[in-house]
């Protein structure tokens, strides 16, 4: 059994105190004064709320060399000490199993990475607690406490109950992960869909902060979508929800694993980007890097999947945006080394599918390494204890 | 010049206060102890709130036979005095203007509606102020003041702004509705997108009451749809949000006047559906109700192109809860005239696009006469009513 580590409480004990800390850890360093403007918060209620985030360690206000270190003089601007507190995030692929440590403003410090040789919950389990032990040894180099593991499962994750419901990719069924690691590490575990974590690390660290609603797709061997409305990740109330894959784009294409035909998903997805390519050029290409390649070295028929492609995802991200009027789409994923052949495509598809004003939304494409999915898992981590401590 | 009616401060000066109101006029009578579980407030908090607002009259204590009136008794339950105030609530048509007197429950008390004769604003300006000041007419033998105007508008409205940016139906380009209704008729004036005034009286009053998550599908002359995302309606921020109607269902189907082909609103919307009964058996029906009859006669031609609609409207519906899984999709619209024709079909599609527990949301219908629309209107003026004041 590893060592538990200390179950430090986050000294936030109020909504309000969190979301102090929480403007901070997004836009700081801030003053006392900007904070209060960006929270809706009065200087007195700011004030209240930094106090014990500053004794405890959490917040470190900057004194300028012209300034005397006044504690409490309100012009000085306020940050999170980063380094008071350390996070784990592991992403757990159909192949391998990616972690990283984190600092508190989800700055990777470690990565580790394994291949999956198995993909029983039994093996994946084994794997990832050498993963996180192996971690945990790293962590103690940095004189700063592990205070929460994060994991990001593609497919039906429940988050509140700690259960992967669904994933295809594992073909897992009701693994209560939060438990198993939980006892196998010692850790707090937080485990959620992987796109709703890219999500929450976009919009606290990345290209959402800032923004009460944006979407984030993410292309490659799915394609997923992470939707932000009224400053919250939307879950679904059975659970499902951002399923952009499954947007039928032409009733006529090619069947679908869901039953369907014509999905975003069976027109612009690795596999049936590789199947497409095949059927087309008569070339045995096995996999995605095969097949860019082949459109790379100019092959029309390759060309024209990929350009299919791209209408596809221009058109679904079209119909996001006529629902919820995001103010910004994030294109990203490991699909995003297609980016040349495809780009504009996306953009024209988009802006002939856009209603009215939908078509000012901002796409912007992010290429985000796996790296940076196992840093989504860590900003859950870095969510649940911010917040579950806020509940006390 | 009408007399202005009394400008009274709706006594609910946080947003606890304003949110005890809101669960009390949403669920109420309800105790206060209710109140606290479903607002997640304090006893104590509830108690500071409810006390001003009885002391205004807005909310009234049942004292039931056994128990001795004693004020402040917290077992006793809470409700909203409906009479206590009136609003009007007006929804513009191309072809009518449909205007209702509710009391703060949004009952309706008075309906009116006029033919419109012409569509630019002057015209119908001139018509609305009428209505309005029967309605205040009217109002005077219910001895409680009217403390808003809500006015509903197919198109893109800037709420905020009070400002109808695009209106196709009435042909209207950035109308400033709100200051010149406020103007000739002495109210305060919430002007609205027709739909999203209808998601807010479903939210509050209609079968929305209690969920955090729900869309509204109208069918009829367009295909409209409200999203309420974590307790909101969700307004885009570019203005444009819910746009189903161009949800692509097939892209070689009918030309749509938004520039793309197949679009659910050209094979679903009446327009669309007169011009493929027309198409398909040769008669010469000029409006809905015909297309109906014929329908309903048994044509078969008529019948399959009824059936294509269904099956439009289902797959769109599958698609808003595949992006944001819905608790509930509300159908309604005029459209539900032809119910019996394509449920079936809007059920089978449905059940056929939705991803997996997507699946499982709730479809119901909801035959909502223009009057409701206009109480639609209505709700946005309560909501304005509420929650302007609590911003003091
Ligand atoms: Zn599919
Ligand atoms: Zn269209």
């Amino acid at each position: 059994m590893p060592s538990s580590p200390p179950t430090e409480a986050f000294p936030a004990h109020t909504p309000a105190a969190s979301q102090v800390f929480v403007t901070v850890l997004c836009h700081g360093p801030l003053t006392r004064s900007d904070i209060g403007g960006r929270a809706g918060l009065s200087a007195a209620a700011v004030t209240k709320a930094v106090r014990p985030l500053i004794e405890a360690g959490y917040l470190v206000e900057d004194v300028g060399e012209e300034t005397r270190p006044s504690l409490g003089r309100p012009a000085n601007p306020v940050r999170v000490d980063g380094g008071r507190a350390l996070f784990i995030g592991v992403k757990i692929t159909g192949d391998e199993i990616i972690a990283v440590l984190t600092d508190l403003c989800c700055r990777i410090r470690v990565a580790r990475h394994l291949p999956l040789t198995a993909r029983d919950p039994g093996a994946v389990l084994t794997l990832a607690s050498e993963l996180v032990r192996e971690l945990l040894a790293e962590a103690d180099g940095f004189g700063a406490p592990v205070h929460g593991l994060g994991v990001a499962v593609s497919g039906d994750v429940d988050r509140a109950a700690g259960v992967v419901r669904y994933s295809p990719f594992l073909e897992w069924h009701d693994v209560p992960l939060a438990e198993l690691l939980g006892m196998t590490t010692g850790l707090r575990v937080t485990v959620d869909n992987d796109v709703r974590a890219l999500t929450v690390a976009e919009q606290w660290f990345g290209a959402g902060v800032g923004l009460s609603d944006f979407a984030l797709v993410t292309v490659g061997a799915g394609i997923g979508c992470g939707l932000v409305v009224h400053g919250r990740v939307v879950s679904g109330a059975h659970g499902v929800a951002g399923e952009i894959g499954h947007v039928v784009i032409d009733p006529a294409g090619p069947p679908c694993h869901c039953g369907n035909r014509g999905c975003v998903e069976a027109i612009a997805a690795d596999p049936a980007i590789v199947a497409a390519v095949r059927e087309r050029t008569g070339v045995a290409v096995t996999d995605a890097a095969g097949a860019l390649e082949l459109a790379h070295r100019g092959d029309q028929g390759a060309r024209d999947v990929y350009t299919r492609a791209g209408d596809a995802i221009g058109r679904a991200i079209g119909t996001v945006a006529n629902l919820f009027g995001p103010e910004r789409v994030i294109i990203s994923g490991e699909g995003l080394a297609a980016y040349d052949l495809f780009a504009e495509q996306i953009r024209d598809a988009f802006a002939a599918a856009a209603f009215g004003t939908a078509a000012q939304c901002d796409l912007k494409t992010r290429p985000l390494p796996f790296d940076e999915w196992a840093r989504g898992a860590a900003a859950t981590a870095i969510q649940s204890f911010i917040r579950s401590e806020a509940r006390h």
